[in-house]
């Protein structure tokens, strides 16, 4: 075990909201210390960039109301429960909010968002050999289906246009892999 | 302003807490119908990647306490208050956690970690000719200093062996400037 552990002494149950579930614990540090930990429980999310055959990335434009603004992001979605095969969920995901399908799939690892407030994870994947049916977003959920190019979306990321963290690492991790970098 | 735009009609305060500060808004839809949302408001936050002579860059390991095991990350933390220049926090928490200070700062844009559930942004920065002085974290921090060549850290993000979100950019980026990939 780790020389910098924190041990957890007690949890208080700070809040289960609809999407967010905050606990508050007392911990011990490894000097002997108490100390209080506050952080939001998730049930884990999936996030895929789609690339077609001419190497262009099927994106959605979308509001993010805690920013403010619209967001350019690849499609993405939460877990629908704790344990869910997150290939399932990234295949589900895809096909909500762009209509596509894909014949490979192919892992690009693991992203934690914010490992200090929040102990979210996100399975990143790489989508390719698309077709298209129906798109049908949750109903609460606004967004424009919109293509670029990958490797426009290289200097994109590259001179700060796209700051969404998932998004980020999705386009400079294919463009690697598929040598355009 | 967006056509997808959530308009506000009330807050309600969940929780101020130490770290986490978390609202609940009724905001209005585009489609006129009313929905909820809830999030964490955050002051922002910097990260620095600190690049030696030799192309090591120093890291920091430390336990992060929500996801319960040790953390391979580069040097970040809050601004002390909203509006502080990020540059002089990127410096400081350089100083606080590794010694460093460094003679050329880049920036490497901003990340959105968690659009839907934060408003958290991380300024990102790349440092370099650095010189050592004494480390001095904060009480409640406990982290280890080590150096890894940045050709190794980018074989590590691309097999998915780091997970932290602002240290998987911050390396591919630096490295891409540096024509390392």
């Amino acid at each position: 075990m780790s020389q910098f552990e924190e041990k957890q002494i007690e949890r208080k149950e700070i809040y289960d909201g609809a999407v967010l579930h905050v606990v508050k614990d007392k911990v011990l540090l490894p000097n002997g210390e108490e100390s209080i930990r506050e952080f939001c429980l998730h049930k884990g999310a999936v996030a895929v960039i789609p690339i077609d055959n001419n190497d262009e990335v099927i994106m959605v434009r979308q509001f993010r109301y805690a920013h403010h603004r619209e967001f350019l992001e690849i499609p993405a979605g939460k877990l629908d429960f704790i344990g869910e095969d997150p290939l399932d969920a990234a295949k589900r995901e895809l096909s909500e909010e762009t209509g596509a399908m894909a014949e490979r799939i192919t892992p690009l690892g693991i992203l934690d968002t914010t490992p200090a407030l929040i102990d979210e994870i996100i399975h990143l994947y790489m989508a390719e050999g698309l077709s298209f049916g129906n798109m049908h977003p949750d109903e609460d959920e606004f967004l424009e289906v919109v293509r670029y190019p990958l490797k426009d979306l290289v200097n994109m990321v590259m001179h700060g246009e796209i700051r969404d963290g998932k998004t980020q690492i999705a386009i400079l991790k294919a463009a690697i892999i598929k040598k355009m970098i």
